[in-house]
């Protein structure tokens, strides 16, 4: 057996055996979102500094971003070693439908082979997987290359402080390469390095109408109802293909090219496999497109969020006065999410009808990113994963978002290589997330042969 | 002064003098809709007897209703005396948005001329009225025709038992006239008798896709989001006219004929007072007709509620698996409610695509209402109210509905006459409702001249 190949095993077998840690990281209720939360962000902060440290850091700290701080540590290599810049985050989602959970969200759960939890995947999960790659390096003497690792608070809220905290630490953040680890594989034996994100614009729209709710007696069908009309004008955005009619918004979208499609017609995905990870839920989307060719080339526009008027048990005949919206928009090359909100904003001004007071808010908003197949990085992650799993991993382009790889190219001039071990069905941001464990103690196999990888190529003289 | 003139001022001071009793009437929170307030109307109904045992009344009794008893009084009048019947309900609607209250609910606070509480219109404040007629007529000596008060638990949840407890007291109920005291003045100089109400079917609409939410990253624009699809299918339901599209919708509606377009054109009605009362909510509605047309001759569908995904602070970037719609109509001669279901049942099996599920439940259904204006009732409440307001009042047709109305009319083939004090603009279902005083003691003021009224037409012969 060689060396590496021993290492590789031990960090494995690490992964396992420290479980506990990683529930002790998942019972921090960490719900960015909600103001409420906010102690329970920075006694995870708190908490997590201690642990890096633990796990042979060098340094820990606290790097300035909003209230919540973005927790920083390093693990130094030798002189002159390329730094390598990771990146997660310790915020999870919220957890309602609270009721629809089989276990307390913020009790990590072991069950058959996965552990659930709220954040087990996505992604205190991955979080876990590599520092458990890097304590590993560090027990057997050094970590060969340095490794800064930030862990962001806010990213569920889209990280509102990241970039101003990573335009402060330029000079401490400095790095040859970027390692983003909010990301996932195809499945338990299918790894995969994700080149391409969309980007993301959500806002609310809220109607108001009177002053007060009124009678649906005495007033209906003689007042406009806010909330007729908002249902009106989302129905409205689409066409009847599924396209979104908002003025200007396909202008810059990059027509898919054959050797897109070629590659995304290489990525295993049967309908019917999908539909199971969704739920059952039934496929739809723009007309002409398959399913991965909408996830990964193509924009689309969801309500996240509807309310108006009486939604309790029983009847109230009542008109509400306001109604509103969460709607978002996944964005793809070419698109300006900072277009998006002027896009709306016509609409809904040639749209709403005079005496209905409307405001659109941008609630958060974050690039599209396309990575280069060909470069160091993304090679030693695909060699990674290849000896980690078994088997080649496949790149992809995923449907969501992660604004900090937008920012970090954007100032660093690094592009992320994205690779972590979610699995499709692990129901990120719903009831009953979970990690499938197998998967994440190879995934920490992965992370460590990512590293000495990447020193390999550093000391052969390779570094781009 | 004539001495009916005499015993119309002591009921209007009475009214005025004994007000803490209705404030005691008041602080009962009678939500019907909410399960949670059952013991509040189980108080409420025993506060009654007694009050009204108080007020005169020779027989108190509850009468079997599902598990909310209808409080029934009675006021015995001579022997061979007719009977007059007269329905009020002491339950109220939810307090929902609680925030947007001046002072608390459940507490009836006088600020200038009106009392503000929930339930101090529609209609404790009504009961109070007539049943301080009763017992000044009672301090007299006696009633002059017989008085059978029956006041329901249930109303504003459409009154689930009372057609079962109206058919099992047939007997008891007798009557030759009906007054349904749930009704309104068109302002506090102008008395009003109301002679048609609209039906209502009201309905949930829920829609399911997959089995939880999912994330709007990885799976926006791919599946069939139940939250865009509830906006569409709502706002299909209209047409750009504002009518409504439901296959059969119209066909049972009676064209607007000329003689009830001049009544209705007789109503004193300015837009800019209109909108005022609706609290400057935009007017609109199907194209061709005016507000009060709108409202008293032609259906209308309006949605009362909406509920999908993330509805809190800040963003959840989740694809909800389900969305809710609580929609209701307004009906008029002569729909039929229980075809409206059908109705919706056929639209939604032609426009939901498959893999979505639906559910549709009536949450309350009641019938419309049509009085003869040249009946002995009829008659009579014009002159009592014009003896109290000194103005003839106007025959209206209301927007809202009474199933009271509906089934006495079924079971005993009377039609109810419908005299009330609320004002437009006393707020009813929504935050800060109010009764206007002074037009509530000219109200006990022109029950009283309505019960002698009717007795002097008995004791002259005149019956029907």
């Amino acid at each position: 057996m060689k060396e590496r190949d021993v290492i590789a095993a031990e960090a494995r077998g690490k992964a396992e055996r420290d479980l506990e840690e990683l529930c002790s990281f998942l019972a921090f209720p960490t719900v960015s979102a909600l103001p409420e939360h906010k102690e329970d962000l920075l006694r995870a902060a708190d908490w997590l500094k201690r642990w890096l440290a633990s796990a042979g850091a060098d340094e820990c700290a606290f790097l300035k971003a909003g209230e919540i701080p973005l927790v920083y540590a390093e693990w130094k290599g030798p002189d002159e070693a390329p730094s390598l810049l990771v990146y997660g985050h310790y915020d999870v989602q919220p957890v309602d439908p609270l009721e629809e959970w089989k276990t307390p969200p913020f009790e990590g759960v072991v069950r058959g082979d996965n552990l659930y939890a709220r954040g087990a995947s996505d992604m205190k999960g991955q979080v876990y997987a590599f520092v458990k790659a890097a304590q590993t390096l560090c027990l057997r003497g050094r970590v060969p290359l340095t490794v800064k690792l930030i862990l962001d608070g806010e990213e569920e809220s889209l990280s509102p402080h990241l970039r101003e905290a990573l335009e402060a630490e330029k000079e401490r953040l400095r790095c040859q390469w970027v390692l983003n680890c909010d990301s996932g594989a195809l499945g338990p034996r299918q790894p995969a390095v994700t080149c391409a994100l969309r980007g993301i614009a959500y806002y609310e729209i809220e109607l108001t109408g009177g002053k007060t709710d009124l009678h649906s007696g005495s007033f209906g069908g003689a007042v406009v109802n806010p909330a007729n009309l908002l249902c009106r004008l989302v129905a409205g955005m689409h066409d009847e293909e599924g396209r979104v009619v908002l003025p200007g918004f396909y202008d810059r979208v990059r027509p898919l090219s054959p050797e897109t499609q070629e590659e995304l017609s290489r990525i295993p995905m049967e309908e019917s496999a999908f539909r199971r990870i969704a739920g059952s839920a039934p496929l739809g989307g723009e007309a002409g497109y398959t399913t991965l060719e909408r996830l990964g080339v193509r924009p689309s526009l969801d309500v996240n969020g509807l309310k108006a008027g009486y939604t309790k048990a029983g009847v109230k005949t009542v008109l509400p006065n306001r109604a509103m919206a969460k709607l978002s928009f996944r964005l793809v090359p070419d698109q300006d999410p900072s277009e998006i909100e002027g896009q709306l904003r016509e609409y809904l001004e040639r749209r709403v009808p005079e005496g209905i007071s409307w405001t659109l808010r941008e609630l958060m908003r974050g690039p599209w990113a396309l990575a280069d197949k060909e470069s160091l990085p993304a090679r030693t992650a695909f060699n990674a994963l290849r000896e980690a799993f078994g088997v080649s991993p496949l790149f992809r382009r995923q449907g969501f978002s992660v604004p900090a790889v937008g920012h970090i190219k954007e100032l660093y001039g690094v592009d992320a290589i994205m690779m972590g071990f979610m699995l499709p069905d692990d129901g990120i941001h719903g009831p009953n997330e979970r990690q499938h464990l197998p998967t994440l103690y190879k995934g920490t196999e992965a992370y460590l042969r990512f590293l000495t990888g990447l020193a390999d190529a550093w000391k052969h003289g390779e570094s781009a």
